[in-house]
């Protein structure tokens, strides 16, 4: 939209000074209730509100009867209550002065019936009138670690970072920043907008392209209406931010979920994905992929090539590993090359002959080498021009058996060598059930700044979507 | 073989009763001084003797100078000593009567020098005239958990099973030892080969053919010499034993890897694929895929046809995760069909209306119903004609948050439900850091029978392994 400034538009959106909670109580099953207690247990920086004809406290938040009973003004209305009460609801905001409606509540186009499709009209018709905005509904609405706005019910906010991520699903809004926060992905912000009644994607495409705190946008998707536009916007994002998407309702079925879900209408995933790739934006097809994809862009940073090169064996594994890193770089349309004869003769000299493979992929031989030894080697490694990013197989839970002092110095040394030069460092630290001791071993690596993948697949597949 | 009795011919491999570690010392940074502290933790069934001309004891095992001064029969033994001192060692074996000699050392066929490989035909012939087997070289050698023989160095020993194991590579079964533990796969036996000098793939392959206690076959191969003769009895034993092969060396350059691993020369991948395929073997591609495969296989036993229900967001997630889980079947050819108005109205008086959705998939909304209300579901589901197998999707990690004893409650109730009626059930537990707590629960579920998957992707990749 010409003209719109869109930072200050949806200042009330995404930074709230004060926040409402219709319906919460202190019956702690109801969903209000939950909203309530995350705001509280968060810390949220601004002024918290409750309103329930039950009057009372919660949380040691005094609630109101109504809405405009509340002394302060008031930027953020929760809405979690039944439809048939949200009518009047909105009517109240309006009066009060609300700039932003939340909508957890469901039952309209997503229902699939004609009463649903209708109020769901209505809703938007009374948001026009009122001047405020709806986030919804069916939805569970707004995180912004910055200011320490909760997620829906979920209490625990991690530290503000600069990925901008949109989320038609409520579900995989929540799946998405606890997997984030495992992975040490930090967040900007991040909004589920259910049906989109008022504001859809294009929207939040565009605020999250305007927000200077956000350097990369993801989202998950299940259908989009105002296509041509949605198109448009991404081609002028793409140039200037990653975007990576998930579509959700890729086939039939899931395409049938979708419409009851959000009540989303898609298209042929095939155009969808030609109109993506099209449009510069990064298409992904699962939650896993989705951090993977993401944790590269924002690890991979230097302009990288496409000659890998593996170091296995460390700490466990070896040969086979090597074998199988080989194979999964090249089927994802990477290289592995040769080291030249200098390097060889370096690694001949630095490890023993039996039980190691001293070419590339190099095979340390499952044991945990001297930190000088393998200091040398990542460095010998990094320095060879038939190299443009080194990826490395940690068995970290493994490891970590011989004691957390001798890891960390092994983990010191590749922080430590890979700082001190240009091309990036990939870490593989494979698992099922990694120890907690391992998970902080991990933090560690991706606190300072290396991408850490489970299997030599997903890294190989993550790479690959970097360098291409 | 026409008449070879491979079992009682390979009784001293794999059930040796006296086990003599050469080169064992007090020094535990060497190999042969793991091996031997491996023996004596897992408490090994039989004898346990040292070898080494210093003397004296090792974890309080005597250590005696030489073979020959072993006052007892030596069925096994384990060699970790510099490739020069072996063709000694070899022949003291053949005076002593020992059956089976399994080598670490390494330096032979796969170093790729002439001197290596005329080593390892002068090891062959050395077995051959004294009459007894060599695992290796350059292998870590045999597990058996019915003895409580431990794997090279690794001292844990599992629950005897049924899995019997076949790894060119020696990281790779330590790999998937681990990983089978953790996954709740139990093995029979599993032997890791190495260069297969003497005894190949081909000869193992028979020996689990054979072995009684072994009900499921899983290899990993790099390459095989007597191709038409391994093929001939893939074809014979996939007639009554599934058998799942991971082959490494898929690509040059992993080939090129492997050669510098087991010295194993490979074909073309997409020929050996068509003929593992021809021979009734299921060809997978990763360490992951293969253990998924094999639980899969464990479980999924009643001829399951392809009709996909799923239930979704039970303690978290929903919506989202049935789009999902949609296209996750779908894609990998399965059905996903409506239920017929009679469950949904059913359905509809079990759950409320708003954050759920009452069709296949269904979504629970995220939270944790009621165990009564839960068992509604999970039987009106399964007693649907248009329904083979359940997916159930359970947040376990975000679960455990609110105590252990309504988890429990809640995965009786699946575990009973499920062992009440005849259809398979698979259970998908989300999560890249999974808790303490959620691991142990996980654990009762897969000790109960069901399979457990991490992502809906996996699981549905795994049903369509079985049911194609």
């Amino acid at each position: 939209m010409v003209g719109r400034d869109i930072l200050k538009e949806f200042e009330p959106i995404f930074f709230p000074k004060s926040i409402a909670v219709v319906g919460a109580s202190s019956d702690d099953t109801k969903t209000s209730t939950q909203y309530l207690r995350a705001l509280v247990q968060s810390g949220f920086h601004g002024a918290v509100y409750a309103v329930n004809k039950s009057g009372s406290k919660s949380y040691g938040i005094d609630i109101y009867p109504d809405l405009k009973s509340i002394p302060g003004s008031v930027d953020y209305v929760i809405i979690a209550i039944p439809r048939n009460a949200v009518p009047q609801l909105l009517d109240d905001c309006a009066v009060k002065g609300v700039k932003t409606v939340q909508m957890f509540t469901a039952g309209y186009r997503e229902s699939g019936t004609e009463e649903g499709l209708r109020l769901e009209k209505e809703i938007v018709q009374k948001a026009r009138q009122g001047h405020f905005h709806i986030i919804g509904p069916n939805c569970i609405g707004v995180y912004n670690p910055s200011i320490r706005m909760p997620y829906g019910p979920m209490s625990k906010v991690g530290k503000p970072g600069s990925l901008g991520f949109i989320s038609q699903s409520g579900g995989h809004g929540g799946r998405f920043i606890e997997l984030a926060s495992d992975r040490g992905i930090n967040l900007s912000r991040l909004v589920s907008f259910g049906n989109g009644a008022d504001l859809d994607c294009v929207d939040y495409l565009e605020y999250f392209a305007a927000d200077p705190d956000t350097k990369i946008i993801g989202a998950y998707l299940e259908g989009v209406n105002r296509g041509q536009k949605f198109l448009e916007l991404l081609k002028k994002i793409t140039a200037n931010k990653p975007v990576v998407i998930w579509k959700g309702g890729r086939t039939k079925a899931g395409a049938e979920a979708a419409a009851s879900h959000t009540g989303a209408l898609s298209s042929s995933y095939a155009v969808w994905k030609a109109a993506m790739i099209q449009s510069g934006v990064i298409a992904v097809e699962s939650m896993e992929e989705l951090t993977d994809t993401i944790m590269a862009i924002e690890t991979i940073t230097k302009p990288a090539g496409r000659k890998v090169a593996m170091v296995s064996g460390l700490g466990g594994g070896g040969g086979g590993e090597s074998v199988f890193g080989a194979d999964a770089f090249i089927s994802q349309g990477l290289e592995v090359l040769r080291f030249g004869d200098e390097i060889r003769r370096h690694l001949a000299a630095l490890l023993p002959p039996a039980g190691t493979i001293l070419r590339n992929p190099v095979d340390l031989g499952g044991n945990i080498p001297r930190p000088q030894v393998l200091e040398e080697i990542i460095r010998l490694i990094l320095a060879d021009d038939n190299v443009d990013i080194l990826v490395v197989q940690e068995h970290l839970s493994r490891m970590m058996d011989k004691g957390k002092e001798q890891v960390s110095v092994i983990n010191n040394v590749l922080v430590n060598t890979w700082k001190s030069q240009d091309k990036p460092v990939v870490m593989v630290t494979p698992g099922w059930a990694p120890t907690v001791a391992a998970l902080e071993m991990e933090k560690y690596l991706r606190d300072a700044g290396l991408p850490v993948y489970r299997s030599l697949e997903t890294a190989a597949r993550s790479i690959a979507r970097i360098v291409n």
